[in-house]
C-alpha cells in the first residue's frame, strides 16, 4: 500500500480533515519540542473516538504499516516521534471529560486531555490530581500514563501508576480493551492497566483513563533549609518525612546551582552565607502544617538554617531558587541532560563518583545537580559539553549503575536511551519485557524502535 | 520421570528434610485451611534461598511436572492447592529479613515472612506496614504479592500492589529476575512487579519483595453511624472521605447482621432502636482526629446517632459487632462465602437486586452482607443453602456482573471462580492475559489450572 492510498483509508475512518499529510503540518508532529529528535511519517492520523483509534489501527495492521502514539508532544526522550514510514495517530482530540464521581473521587477522562484541564476539572468538583508537573498545560493524559509521569509530588502521591484506576486501550491488533469501571479492589488476575503505565506506546494505544483524585489541601508551609551537604539534606527529608504526613514536596539545589541563579538572576537567598545544599521542603494539609513542619525541624541537627514561608508570594520567592535553575542553566547551555534516580542513602555517594569521574574524564565540564531529592531523583545538567554528546552521557549513566540506580527516573527510555536499557535492567528482565512485546503486538506495529534495545 | 526419582533430584537440591513425600506429612500442605480444597502433590519441597528455589523450578522443568507455589496456605479460592502430578512449592522457608532503610521508609523481606512479623519488624523501626488483614500470622509476604492481597486499610494505603517498590522472582524457566533497589522514580518500561501482583502463582514463583512502610500514627478515634440504608451509608463515607485525609477504615453492617450478633453474642447496641445500617469509621493521626471526625460528621445529614470511642476499650467494642458476623455466621452455617465489589454509587442497588433475586429463585436463603464500604467491598454470606452450591455463587455473580462489579474484590480466582472470570474481565482483556501468560510459562507449568478458564 502506498502512502497515498493508505492516507485515502484513513481519511474514510476519520475524515480527511482529520489526515495529515502536507509537509509543513505535519512537521510539528513529526519533531519533538525541543527540536532534538525527529522522524518522518507517512501521515499524521487525529481520531475522534475510542473506535477511531480501533480502526485505525486495523487499518494500518492491515498495511503493515507501523503506528506511533503521540499525546501532547512534550516528551523528552524522543518517544513519541515517528520511526521511517510509520502512521503518527495522535490522541488529542480524545477529549472525554466525564463528570467526578464524588463518591468514589474519581474520574474517567480522554487521552487527549491535558492535565491542566484535569486539574481544573478536578478543581470544579472540590478536589485536586495528585501528579502535577511543569508541562501540564500540553501533556495530556494519556501521555502521562504511557510514560508513567511522575513531577512534583510523587513523594506524597505517588506515580501516575499510582492514580490509574482503570484503562481503556486499543491493542496492536485493533482490539478496544476498557477497563474503567474504577474498582478499587478486583483481584481477578493481574491489573493490565499497570503494564500499560510506562510502556511508551508500545503494548497498546491508550485512549481513555479511570483516575483518582485526591482531596484539597489549603494550608501551606513552604521551607528552605541550609544543610551542609547532600548527605545532610537526605538526612532532614527522611525525620521531617517519618514524622510528617503533610509532606509534599522535598527538592535539593546545591551551591553551584545557588550560586547560578543568584548571579544571573539577582535572586536572594534567605542565608546570612551560601550554604553547600538547601533543601525546599513543602507541607500540605486540612490544619496549618507550620507548627508540625517547625517541630519536626527543630528535631533535625543538620540544619544550619531555615526560612518558612507561609503566603503564596514568600512561599513562591523560596520556590523561585528551585525553578530558576532550568532557565539559567538553558541560557548557559544548552546543558547536557540526563534526568536519573538513585537510593536516597546513595546519593551523597553518588555525586561524589559523578563529580570526580566527570573532573577526570572531561575537565571541561561543569556539572549542575538538582532534583527531587524525596524520591532520589536528580537532574544532571552538564555544561560546556555538547548536549547529545553520546560518551558524556554514557560516562554519567555508567555511574548511576555503579549505584544501582535508574536511568530514567521521570522520562522513560524512548529513542534517547534504549542502548542503555541494560545498565538498568537484568537481562532476565529484558528477556521478559521483549516476550511480553512478543506476545501483544507480534508484528512489532506499535511504536517501534523505542524502549526496547535493538 | 518418576516421582521417588524426582523426589530424589529435589533432595539432592534442598536437602532431604525438606522434600516431603510422607502422605499424611503432604495432607496439610495438599488441602486448603477450610478443607473446601483439596489436591495430591507428588512432593512438596521447601526451598531456602532463591537460588534453591530457582534450582527446584528448573528440575521440575526439565521433568515436566508442574509447580503450585504456596506461601500461608490462608487462601479461600483453591490457589495454592497442587493440581494433580504437580510439585507443591512452599516458599514459609524463605525468612530473609532485612534492615529497614529509614531513609527510603522501605524494607525487604522474604516471600516466606508472615504478615505479622512484617508487621512486627516495622514496628520496631518507628514505622507500620500499610496492608493488614484477620490471617495475618499465617500469610505471608510472597502470598500477599500474588494475590494483591487487600485487607482493612486499602482506604488509605491501598492494596499490596500499592506497597510494591520491587521484588524478586524465579520464572517458568528458573531464571531469577531481582529487582529490590527500591527505586521511587524508575521510569525505563513498564514496571514488572506491578504484574506479578496478583497473578496467583501463574507467572512467576515470587522469593522476596521490596515494601513501602508508612508512619506510625499514634492518635485513632472510631465512630459507630447510624443511618437509614445503604445509599446513605455510601454518602457519609463520600463526605467524611473528602474533608477528613485521616480516614483509614469505613465498614458497614446492616440490619440483619446487627440483630444476628446482639441476638447470638449479646452484644450491646450504643444506639436507642437498631438501625437499617451502619457504619464504622476510624482515623489515625499524629494529632487526636477526634475533632476532624466529629465536624465532617456533624456535616452529614444521614447521620441518625453516632457513638465515639477514643480509647482502645470502647473502639474495640464498635469494633466487635462488625467482627463478629464472621463467629456468628460460622456457628450458623457454615454460609456461602463470597467476596465482591462494585463501584460505591451502586452499593444500594446491587445489594436490592441481590436480595430481591435470592428471595425469588432461591427462598430457603438467608443472605447476610456486611464489608469495607470504603472501597465497595461487600462479603455475601448466605445462610440455608450448600456453601458451594454453585447455582447460587452463580446467581450471586451474575449480579455482581450486571452492576460492573468484580466477581473477587480480594480472594482472588484460584480454582473457585476461574469459570466465572468471563463475567468481569471482557474477552480482549481474557486474550491479553492469555498471551502474557503463554509468553512468560509457554509450556504451562506455573500453577496450572489456577486463573486462566479451562
Amino acid at each position: 500500500v502506498g502512502a497515498p492510498e493508505l492516507a485515502a483509508r484513513l481519511a474514510e475512518l476519520v475524515g480527511p480533515v482529520n489526515v495529515l499529510v502536507d509537509d509543513d503540518v505535519r512537521t510539528g508532529f513529526d519533531r519533538d519540542w525541543t527540536g532534538t529528535w525527529q522522524g518522518r511519517s507517512l501521515a499524521v492520523v487525529r481520531p475522534g473516538t475510542t473506535e477511531e483509534v480501533a480502526a485505525v489501527v486495523r487499518c494500518c495492521a492491515e498495511a503493515g504499516v507501523a503506528v506511533v502514539p503521540q499525546g501532547g508532544n512534550t516528551g523528552l526522550v524522543g518517544g513519541a516521534v515517528p520511526s521511517g514510514g510509520s502512521v503518527l495517530l495522535s490522541t488529542t482530540r480524545l477529549r472525554r471529560l466525564d463528570p467526578v464521581d464524588p463518591v468514589s473521587s474519581q474520574v474517567t477522562v480522554g487521552a487527549g486531555v491535558s492535565i491542566a484541564q484535569l486539574h481544573a476539572h478536578a478543581g470544579e468538583a472540590g478536589l485536586a490530581y495528585g501528579v502535577d508537573w511543569g508541562a501540564r498545560d500540553s501533556a495530556t493524559v494519556g501521555g502521562s500514563v504511557a510514560t508513567n509521569a511522575g513531577g512534583l509530588r510523587v513523594l506524597r502521591y505517588g506515580d501516575t501508576r499510582a492514580q490509574l484506576r482503570g484503562l481503556e486501550w486499543v491493542t496492536a491488533s485493533g482490539q478496544v480493551v476498557t477497563r474503567l469501571d474504577g474498582l478499587v479492589k478486583d483481584n481477578t488476575g493481574p491489573f493490565l492497566p499497570a503494564l500499560l503505565a510506562g510502556s511508551e506506546g508500545t503494548l497498546g494505544v491508550i485512549t481513555a483513563a479511570r483516575l483518582q483524585l485526591v482531596p484539597q489541601l489549603p494550608e501551606r508551609v513552604t521551607a528552605l533549609v541550609a544543610v551542609d551537604g547532600i548527605a545532610e539534606a537526605v538526612q532532614v527529608v527522611a525525620r521531617v518525612r517519618a514524622s510528617t504526613p503533610s509532606l509534599e514536596a522535598a527538592e535539593l539545589v546545591l551551591r553551584d546551582g545557588i550560586d547560578l541563579v543568584t548571579g544571573h538572576l539577582g535572586l536572594g537567598l534567605p542565608f546570612d552565607r551560601v550554604p553547600e545544599a538547601a533543601v525546599l521542603l513543602e507541607c500540605a494539609d486540612r490544619h496549618d502544617p507550620t507548627e508540625d513542619l517547625a517541630t519536626a525541624l527543630a528535631g533535625c541537627p543538620e540544619v544550619l538554617d531555615a526560612a518558612v514561608a507561609t503566603e503564596p508570594g514568600p512561599a513562591a520567592a523560596l520556590w523561585r531558587l528551585r525553578e530558576a535553575h532550568t532557565e539559567v542553566l538553558a541560557s548557559l547551555g544548552p546543558p547536557l541532560k540526563l534526568d536519573v534516580s538513585v537510593a536516597p542513602d546513595r546519593l551523597a555517594p553518588f555525586t561524589a563518583d559523578l563529580l570526580a569521574a566527570l573532573a577526570e574524564r572531561v575537565p571541561a565540564s561543569r556539572p549542575v545537580l538538582f532534583g527531587h531529592i524525596g524520591d532520589g531523583n536528580v537532574h544532571v545538567n552538564v555544561l560546556g559539553v555538547d548536549p547529545l554528546d553520546h560518551d558524556v552521557a554514557g560516562l554519567v549513566l555508567g555511574v548511576v549503575a555503579r549505584h544501582r540506580g535508574s536511568i530514567s527516573a521521570e522520562h522513560g527510555i524512548g529513542r534517547a536511551k534504549r542502548e542503555w536499557l541494560h545498565l538498568t535492567r537484568s537481562p532476565a528482565e529484558i528477556e521478559l519485557l521483549r516476550a511480553i512485546k512478543a506476545a501483544l503486538d507480534p508484528k512489532g506495529l506499535l511504536n517501534p524502535g523505542v524502549l526496547f534495545p535493538g
